[in-house]
């Protein structure tokens, strides 16, 4: 399977990640979550070269992630934008903070922590059903195939 | 900043892409919850070469998020499991599920769903804060750094 054939696939997880499946991508939006919007800022704090930036940065906007906008005219600025498309990836980053949190953090503890500013509790974000509000983990669900390939011969229901 | 760096970032978000920020890692992983154990169904999902394939297994279980257990012994064969380090990256594989869903279906729909087996709701997975049960939204979240550097001089509280 190649990259280009990401976006195709009758799967969802396939879809997403033909957009963001780059750690530059995932940065980037890590970035934009944190307030960053210019481009020398991501670059600064990313270390990456302009090529790859301006490429990762033109692949969001593309997509709908990310808008674009002039803020200045001489020189010619632009700020980068979530989208509502991107804000939506919201629970994608949480989630790989709170991963790495749990089990990638030295022996200072995670770096950051993120408030429910609504309780004030901290690093509470947690998956979980809307319907019966219990936890949503993968002990507790199953998978229902529509028109997707199950992995196994009579898998489908 | 080279990608063997970022393990190193003090920032969990990039420790936690040193070993699934790509996508060949996160389709494995996908596979991994749906059941997929055994290397050559792995390759046949994926369509990966040996060479990549092996190498994104390797990686996984050096990490600590795939284990290898040998099932049989002439000709040796070996399978991949999650352990609680992998199980644990369910939230992450989930919200790219559902942001896939809602932002890149096609005419037919979401190609499977998840199913909450307690309730029988489906494609309920929600970020929610655990104090307060509120979602726990990039609204209504902010960020408190520790030693992480933060993005702007005196962002951080």
């Amino acid at each position: 399977m190649r990259w280009s054939e990401l976006k195709d696939q009758p799967c969802s997880v396939a879809r997403s990640l033909s957009i963001i499946g780059d750690r530059w991508a995932l940065l980037i939006l890590r970035d934009c979550f944190l307030g960053v919007r210019r481009f020398d800022h991501f670059q600064s704090r990313l270390g990456a070269t302009r090529h790859v930036l301006s490429d990762r940065l033109k692949t969001l906007v593309r997509a709908g992630v990310l808008t674009r906008k002039r803020y200045q005219e001489r020189p010619a600025r632009s700020e980068y934008r979530l989208t509502a498309m991107g804000l939506d990836l919201y629970p994608v980053i949480v989630s790989l903070t709170h991963w790495g949190d749990r089990w990638l953090a030295d022996r200072r503890g995670p770096p950051l922590a993120l408030v429910h500013t609504r309780c004030g509790a901290t690093g509470t974000a947690t998956l979980t059903c809307a319907e019966c509000h219990e936890p949503f983990d993968a002990r507790s669900a199953r998978v229902e195939f529509r028109f997707a390939e199950p992995p196994f011969a009579g898998a489908a229901e």
